[in-house]
């Protein structure tokens, strides 16, 4: 089975498989409040930049909906649309989506939804030519060989409109029968390794191993990986990356044992407005995701945390941005398209 | 109040602090048997290579009285003393610990009690000379100022027969009133620094967060942290390091960044008979520490793991080695003894 589509669009609701309850539950929540969406997103119900992308424009659609209900005034729309633009900061494609959707109000409710349509289609169309450029270039890198892959978080069918960027790349390899294992890191502190990448990686039958976030630098250097390849929520001008924190990690130990360290996204993610990563705004998240597990606290009371939700990994780290356009960092240029 | 020491001999028993009930119960078992003692050991109930030594003393004792009242061969005897040097297989600690105990069992079970006695006082004191000799080669370092250290795992009280390795020398430079704030690496699977360390440091008052270790990476290339310092559970005779896993990726970010990484061990820890870090036997540990938090499970059914228990940092990595004798391998010349 394929997992469910992160964000569907029903016709009046948006409908999110809730990513917070998996693999342990599979349950869909229905939304029809504009301010429930942008606590759905807060929370992680929906995550990964390409699927609150979609969701963001589909959320223009429920508030135009509520907005013709309840009568808002211009002011509380507009005020509602900043909230959902606002409800995670750095990921690119939340804001995108929005304003995409936003620009397509006067047109009325279908054209908005259909940019949420256009965004989802956009992206899994995307999604497969990532996968297909990253493999190639990879296997040009690496020769045609059983690859033992690292990857970070979670950038599969249940980040995107269907599967996958970093996830992507993987999928075309085990396609094209050259992925050994994948090393899924945990991804601390909400699992989305353990509890999504593995769960899509054991659903399409790939075989993989779960390890502690700490335990990648002695994975790549101990010469158990041949290439680490991660997903992006936004990309600097100049090719530096903000990823799930944990990435930078990945980078720096793949620059000291020479393993090959890809990013992929779609070109999207790049955001010409920011000369570099210095300029990403990072989200710090609450305290309880580091305390407590579960529901279960381990921490002594009274501990405070430093939780950032992404670091930046400079450009000089990245071995290769994979984007549908091809590999290189997509610009005036154009990306070079060759693997080097 | 100080926390109970980790390992006591109470005449006719090993009394253990359970440091997996840490911080939420404050549990002491009463351990009679010797395989007990070998299965408190590997299930971490005490944990810290200098604890672990004290621990393997007092079980060569704990198998001494086993012996007289079980009538056990001298075959018996021996092999029991096998298991319980075999329990881990990383820390040098735990094997010199049994060995120098077996050593005076002609000697009954007095001389035997005793070895156990004398290594927790001579780590105590090598801890204290440890912590002074850090916080003079830090402070050398990055001048005499608030300092945002960084550590990993626990290294203090509860790891050592009392005040720490790593741990001690931030208790030192915190009686110098020179610590800003620590932060504190939670350290997966286990969660001995949320647990143990940020318990430690709630106790002697001294500012700290709480980190996924995934997290080290973006606060040390971010520029939030002025020094790291952790233990180490063998050290090869070129130096390199083996310690907790996650101890590589703190190493690999202060390279990066500039900022120095500090390891602390008694010079006991230093294994004059590897000569690299190649040699050193990586415990790895059973799955469920990874797939389950707490008694919940949080990864698909049938999920396997990489969960080694080290890492080993190389010594190009390592910007200071202190151990009793001052700063810098100890070997036929000697320490430096200098900040370098």
């Amino acid at each position: 089975m394929s997992p469910p589509r992160p964000v569907v669009w029903t016709g009046e609701s948006v409908r999110l498989l809730d990513q917070t309850a998996l693999p342990r539950r599979l349950i869909e929540v229905e939304i029809r409040e504009l301010d429930d969406l942008v606590a759905a997103i807060r929370r992680l119900v929906v995550r990964g930049a390409p699927a609150i992308g979609v969701a963001g424009a589909y959320g223009v659609a429920l508030a135009l909906r509520q907005r013709a209900r309840e009568g808002w005034a211009e002011a509380t729309f507009a005020a509602a649309l900043n909230r959902l633009r606002a409800a995670r900061p750095t990921a690119l494609a939340l804001a995108l989506g929005v304003d995409a959707a936003r620009a397509q109000v006067g047109a009325g409710l279908g054209a908005v939804v259909a940019v949420g349509h256009r965004l989802a289609e956009d992206d899994e169309r995307a999604n497969r030519a990532i996968g297909r450029h990253g493999a190639d270039w990879i296997t040009a890198r690496l020769g045609t060989r059983p690859l033992r892959l690292l990857t970070h978080c979670n950038t599969g069918a249940l980040a995107t409109a269907g599967w996958g960027t970093a996830l992507g790349i993987i999928h075309e390899l085990h396609e094209r029968r050259l992925v050994d294992v994948v090393h899924v890191n945990e991804t601390r502190p909400l699992l989305q390794g353990s509890r999504l990448t593995a769960w899509e990686l054991a659903q399409a039958g790939i075989d993989h191993r779960i390890q502690p976030d700490g335990a990648a630098a002695a994975a790549i250097v101990g010469g158990l990986i041949d290439a680490a390849v991660v997903g992006a929520d936004r990309i600097a001008a100049n090719g530096d990356v903000a990823n799930k924190i944990g990435t930078l990690g990945v980078a720096l130990a793949c620059a000291h044992a020479g393993v090959p360290f890809v990013v992929a996204a779609s070109a999207s993610t790049v955001d010409p407005a920011l000369p570099s990563g210095a300029g990403i705004p990072i989200e710090q998240r609450a305290a309880d995701e580091v305390l407590a597990v579960g529901g279960q606290r381990f921490a002594p009371a009274g501990a405070r945390v430093y939780n950032p939700a992404f670091d930046v990994t400079p450009a000089a780290l990245v071995s290769a941005l994979i984007t549908e356009l091809g590999a290189g960092l997509p610009g005036p240029a154009g990306p070079p398209g060759q693997p080097g």
